[in-house]
């Protein structure tokens, strides 16, 4: 019996090997990932919620869904903010020997300067806490400098920019308090460089004339600032962002893909990514990654000709960026329809090389996951742990789904995220295939053998 | 007893921890690394065999060793081969509406074309094995072309390498075998580029007078040079290349620098990059970032005050693409002073994210190695495997000797592999940084463990 027991195993991971060997080589060989990512960035480009981008996205990726011969392809309406740049913004450091510009963009969801700009000195922060040290005594009248940056020791380059992403955030809705007039952030990006990183910003409840301009400013241009403000503590600023907040939201759309399951059509398996992208680049890296690898999950198993048991689902989200609208809404509608949701996979953490994925799962379930780690050591994926899993797919947490990220290599992430180099030829084929392929495998084996349901009363070993 | 014991190996291991956690921070916070490659890829450039460019990289080196407080730095004289390049090769395609340019480049250690280049019909093959269905018949005043992609559904590109760099290194030996009058290699490139891939070919015992020259096409050229063909075989090609070999060998060096051991000053263990690079970019990847690397894991070890048992040296050999010189010379001079090297790690793989190592070991060490993996596991090495170490490092095998080679991520190496754009901006900071601090953590566990010696008799797992 064990003898029998064994082989019975024994076939069924050579079944699975060979599963997931096809699903590689098809990616690696006849994959369609990159021309679809050619296709958005290159023909699209950047979509920002509400922009001509977007809806020429959503357009584009249900035709190129409808292509792919699955059951059933719609878009699910969605109501998103909307906020546009404008004209470049400008920005200089009044120096002792005239004005020396700087690189700085608008963050998002940031109101305008006056027309005429902004000037004030600037006071320099590590972080929010500084604020109260300060006082509105020293930043009332002030622009607040928050330069803390990106910790270059942490391994896991996500975890640094977790460690500073409050600066941008709540930057302003804080300094606003002590009566601040404007606020500069540094990029969150580990490299020293030119380019300014933009990204999301909230004023929480400030009143609307409460509200000042929030910018980020170039990792090397907040050297240079604070190295002029350390000479010299009265230098000013200049700031002009011509930026505009929209009052009403505007209609978008989810895009959904659908492979119906043959043995258990109403339980659902999500793989997807965002569409939307901020506006300085083409967004390849964030997310257009994760829209075509998603998209790329269900090809391979068309491809394939693998027959899924479960329905599966890709859902290219909207509005990520700057509200999660698309996320929250598609949650909302699978509650409403009682469409069960057992397991949910985000990509977007950029089209590098896939190191393996972070899971939001009880222990059976992480278990289960732990006993497929062979069958990814041919493909070098071999980071399998609790974590978090993806803005969009968190709201489909309940108790026993299971949810997952593809965490490709970090290094070079913060490199283009939300910055104008977040462009095509940042990416490698190879590694968005193999990202692509990794994805495939892992619903694959979610597929086959299922997701466990929970035992009541259990408590999950990571929210 | 097995409570104390277990104490002793807990304290070790948190004491490996820590060690390992300062270097790789050191790497990261405060890191020379990228500084020198700055000045090797951007001050320095291209530094082939006997080139200026390899004289004052041999220069840097030595200064820049002297300034870091070592224990001895020296120059180890080494004769190597002179080949130029010349003047920009120049290649066409006769098509029936006019010659169309191609990008080629001039193999290292081919002989030039005639002054008037050559013109000739061209034969597709798909390697060397098939010369021989073709024979003379059709191969006579021909130019052979070698069209054998990489393969892409290869996880890991070095194999995809392998297993076609025969073309690249003896195909001009063999098609001359045939009367061809010239040779062209498809580039060995996994994307589709305008890039021609240089790299050493080899005429073998073949008399001046057989010799015949041989390029690389780029892979776009490749693919329209095989799509004309296909449409027309008389299809003629022109090519027109300026390069020389020197018939002297010209004097160079190793760079060598040493701590001295302070236990086992006899027993040597090295660490190594090599000095030399193709002309075409500027040598960053390969293997600016492996020089730069071992400099750093020895002012990694100074900087973290660690003073090691074994004498540690740092080896910038020069010589490897086209000769091998300097490690074959190294070696010898280690046998003729009979000094003991008892480890070797080599860095010849691309300053990309490390992923790990394999090793050239017997099974005592490689179980000693796998009892470090844990250790590792927070800065994301995972990879430990048996397999090759790398060329220079390989003549110091001996019975009981361990060599490595550091393993980055493979995936975009062959992207920038000999070709123009091997250059200093395709290397990210932080990669580089984590592949110095992983080589000096492997580095430092074998000085504390040591290596073990061997068992009479037993074979080693790999040659």
């Amino acid at each position: 019996m064990l003898f029998a027991g064994f082989n019975l195993v024994s076939a069924q991971t050579t079944k699975d090997s060979l599963q997931l060997r096809n699903f590689y080589d098809l990616s690696l060989l006849n994959g369609n990932s990159y021309q679809w990512l050619d296709e958005l960035s290159n023909d699209i480009g950047p979509r920002l919620s509400g922009s001509t981008g977007a809806e020429k996205a959503v357009q584009w990726a249900k035709k190129e869904l409808e292509s792919i011969g699955l059951d059933k392809v719609w878009l699910q309406p969605v109501m998103v903010p909307k906020w546009e740049r404008g004209a470049p913004e400008k920005a200089h450091i009044e120096g002792p020997d005239g004005s020396i510009d700087v690189p700085v963009c608008a963050l998002g969801g940031s109101i305008a300067t006056a027309p005429s700009g902004v000037t004030a000195e600037v006071v320099e922060v590590q972080g929010l806490d500084d604020l109260a040290k300060y006082g509105e005594d020293q930043l009332k009248g002030k622009i607040v400098f928050y330069n803390r940056p990106m910790q270059a020791d942490l391994i896991q380059t996500f975890s640094a920019y977790g460690g500073c992403v409050d600066q941008r955030y709540a930057g302003a809705m804080e300094a606003a308090k002590y009566g601040a007039v404007g606020v500069i952030v540094r990029s969150m990006n580990l490299r020293m460089d030119d380019l300014p990183h933009t990204g999301s910003m909230s004023y929480g409840d400030l009143p609307n004339d409460k509200r000042i301009p929030a910018a980020a400013i170039s990792t090397n241009g907040a050297a240079l600032l604070s190295k002029m403000l350390k000479k010299d503590k009265s230098t000013q600023f200049y700031l002009k962002m011509n930026c505009k907040n929209y009052e009403e939201d505007v209609p978008s759309f989810n895009v959904i893909g659908e492979i119906t399951g043959s043995e258990k059509p109403n339980e659902f398996m999500v793989v997807g990514g965002h569409l939307d992208s901020w506006d300085l680049g083409d967004g390849s890296h964030d997310d257009g990654a994760g829209v075509v690898q998603s998209m790329e999950v269900l090809r391979l198993m068309k491809a394939a000709n693998y027959k899924p048991k479960h329905s599966i689902r890709v859902v290219l989200f909207m509005n990520e960026e700057n509200g999660l609208r698309g996320g929250t809404e598609y949650a909302k509608v699978a509650k409403q329809e009682g469409e069960k949701h057992v397991f949910g996979l985000e990509s977007d953490a950029g089209g590098f090389t896939p190191r393996g994925f972070s899971f939001d799962a009880d222990k059976a379930n992480f278990e289960q996951v732990q006993s497929w780690i062979p069958l990814f050591k041919p493909y070098l994926i071999h980071f399998f742990e609790l974590g978090g899993s993806g803005a969009d797919v968190g709201p489909l947490k309940e108790e026993g789904t299971v949810l997952a990220g593809l965490r490709p290599d970090s290094q070079r992430y913060f490199d283009h995220h939300h910055a104008s180099n977040d462009t095509f030829d940042a990416v490698n084929k190879r590694e968005l295939e193999l990202g692509a392929a990794t994805m495939t495998s892992l619903v694959y084996l979610f597929d086959t053998y299922g997701v466990i349901p929970p035992i009541t009363n259990e408590k999950p070993l990571k929210d």
